[in-house]
């Protein structure tokens, strides 16, 4: 859409002798991803050091920031950059795949069996010798690569991306929606609407019962190789690096990245925005809080120890306690 | 049905000259919430002080307690007043849509968009410009608000209530069975038939995979405006407060209420029948096992400290462990 | 397959003359439950001591190891036995159930309902007066007893047993695969195919969005009356005792035995490999890293302490953490 309607939809206050609002804003983007002809937002001093050499056309600024945006960018000065992301993020979400399963652009490869009651979204894509099971949904424009399973009830929504031999078993959804709200002053939630998608490298395999959410922008991403068991939580933006085991129930917020070949156990969690070296193993029920760093370790307990340091640590208060 | 159904089902001894046992039980209810012409039970003695004022109709009860019992209530004495609870809740069941996708009699308004494959119960309500997709399953006198989204493989049971602007994604449950059983002494798990049902008020968003239970007795509430992550658990009668925020892997056990506002970080939990104030943040994999009555305040850990100070027991931990 | 097959896809080097490499091998199977026919593999030490009087017919091993292998079995030497294992595996699984919903097979008892859209593999066995709601899947020889009630979007993988007077809520799976993969030096995983099975005894009640996995050789095993909440990850090769409850985001690693009648709160755990005496509590969050050999116990917290013990080591926390 052209800037000009954004400025209308948010009801912001620009010039427009001053800038050029005939541009078409094609997307939402991060300072760091964005590019040209796409629309940022700032709210975080945290990000400031993105701003100069971001690509993007176009940034949501509060009034007091707005000496920092370089020329390239059109400042839009906003009381409240997050809310208007939000307010404007729907704009930008394609539509919802209501009709019925139309089954006449798709692409199917040879050998492939697609069961009964499964339903193909308009311009789908599917390999050789894919196996897809009754009523798994298979959304607009998903590709699904070569020699693939999708057990029955499986859903994956629009846009997402499956490589070759991988296995997804019952009731796991590829692609729902990420968790992001901007909040009011009132406490209302508005939601920012989750333009990215899933990408699933090749030779995956995800467990039953796993959700795995979409991006708000750019791609939520599964790298090659990975196993992912039950009843596990991938947030927006996660990168899971290649080889990667992550045991039944856990859970990891959003952005959080994860290295080669790292493990983690049962129920253990991550939270958002960090990073954890490649070849790091997280033990059952551990927490991680922070960015592990250094590659090998093995980490337990939450608080997060050093494997070796938590056991001393479970020792020590075996013996205070018994001291009574 | 009639009271002395009820009374030769469960094999109980009554004096008809005594009591009308020709009046006609409704419903199963608590002493708090019970009405005219329903039945209730009383075991544990914290439930005394609502039998004086309880407005129902006949109540199962040890035989040691009936002096307590006021007059306009009958008493039905038992030997194990819970167990024939359980015993006699199966008779209040409303059946299960067993039969074909009927489509006979479903209200749905204007511009809605019913996908292929989607089961509507019957009576079923659906407002205007709403979306179910591919697969779902919407079970007898269950009522959608307007503009609401059902994503594909959502299963709704009988009987639920869903606002306005509501949003569901895939492979989420509403309704199913609260989790509730009455143990014999020879450790059999008699089913206590779960005759309530789940509200869900206007602007609520439910993530993937989430399960919410249907009551017990009466209804489980989400609030407007409440949001709820993926891999949530929401137990029997719960009440979620207003614009209340679940993130990922959440557990709440039954009949807990949460005020507004109220944010609780993944695979944090909370244990059954407490009150957590409005404006509380609970963060991520901390344990609630008591009532939270000040409003506003931050939470950690399990057992739950407020935030500053597990920071400082942390800091602790780690002080008393570097001696070594 | 034949044995010679077996060492031609391993490429494995085996002298003709001196063992019989025509027999036909039907199963992969532990050294402990294997029988006449079938094949197993030789890793870990601690398994030595099943060899001798193990009754199958060959066994994958270490040239180091192979006088240990007594006369009856045929040793079939590998660089890495447990990744033969995996990669022969998939040799040993039936076909998945790709074809069309049949219905021309299946046996289905009196007074049965059978929604529309509900799959069933070839030869499903179904009882009297069972219901299965919409859109569920039974796969290939499942077998489900009288009174059972499958409710929509259910998935049951191909030959689970299921009792009588079962009830399954939505969205659940029973015999997914289990999370077997063996490691490569490079860190790729290959997957051990599992072509085991889930047994559901009488009168077992599962939640909704619970995942149960198939065992990787025999079954996984819940017993009569065992009544499991929402969102309860149960793995390959569990053994559920009777009468056990299993609370809403329980979770228990492979090849873990529960006696009959525990009772585990909401996201606790079990690691895997252990066993956990009859009328053991363990309260909600409890982490169980080493077998329970003691019946009729409680226990909280993670590591594990007796709950008195534990409340005496929480007050003692406290009364630390209040000197500063």
């Amino acid at each position: 859409m052209r800037l000009s309607e954004i400025i209308e939809i948010l009801n912001l206050d620009l010039d427009p002798k001053k800038y050029n609002l005939n541009i078409e804003i094609t997307k939402i983007n991060s300072l760091e991803n964005g590019k040209n002809g796409e629309l940022s937002f700032l709210e975080n001093s945290n990000y400031f050091k993105y701003l100069n050499s971001s690509l993007i056309s176009a940034v949501l600024i509060s009034e007091k920031d707005i000496k920092k945006v370089p020329k390239h960018i059109i400042p839009l000065i906003s009381e409240n950059p997050y809310i208007d992301l939000a307010r404007i993020s729907k704009y930008f979400t394609t539509s919802l795949e209501i009709s019925e399963d139309k089954r006449v652009d798709e692409v199917v490869g040879k050998y492939s069996n697609i069961a009964k009651n499964v339903f193909l979204g308009s311009s789908v894509v599917i390999g050789n010798n894919v196996t897809i099971m009754h009523n798994s949904y298979v959304g607009d424009n998903v590709k699904i690569g070569d020699n693939s399973i999708i057990y029955p009830n499986v859903t994956i929504y629009k846009e997402t991306i499956v490589g070759k031999n991988v296995i997804i078993h019952s009731a796991t959804v590829i692609g729902s929606d990420g968790f992001g709200f901007a909040t009011t002053n009132s406490g209302e939630h508005i939601k920012i609407y989750q333009n990215g998608n899933v990408i699933i490298e090749d030779s995956v395999e995800i467990g039953s019962n796993t959700s795995i959410d979409r991006a708000v922008f750019n791609s939520t991403i599964i790298r090659k190789g990975v196993k992912i068991d039950n009843l596990v939580q991938i947030a927006h933006n996660c990168d899971i690096g290649e080889g990667t085991l992550l045991a039944a129930q856990v859970g990891i917020a959003g952005s959080t990245k994860l290295g080669r070949n790292v493990v983690m156990g049962g129920q253990s969690a991550a939270v958002g925005h960090i990073v954890i070296a490649p070849f790091t193993t997280i033990t059952g029920k551990a927490g991680v809080t922070k960015s592990i760093t250094t590659s090998g370790k093995f980490w337990s307990g939450y608080p997060l120890f050093e494997h070796k340091k938590w056991l001393k640590f479970q020792a020590k208060i075996s013996q205070l306690f018994s001291k009574r």
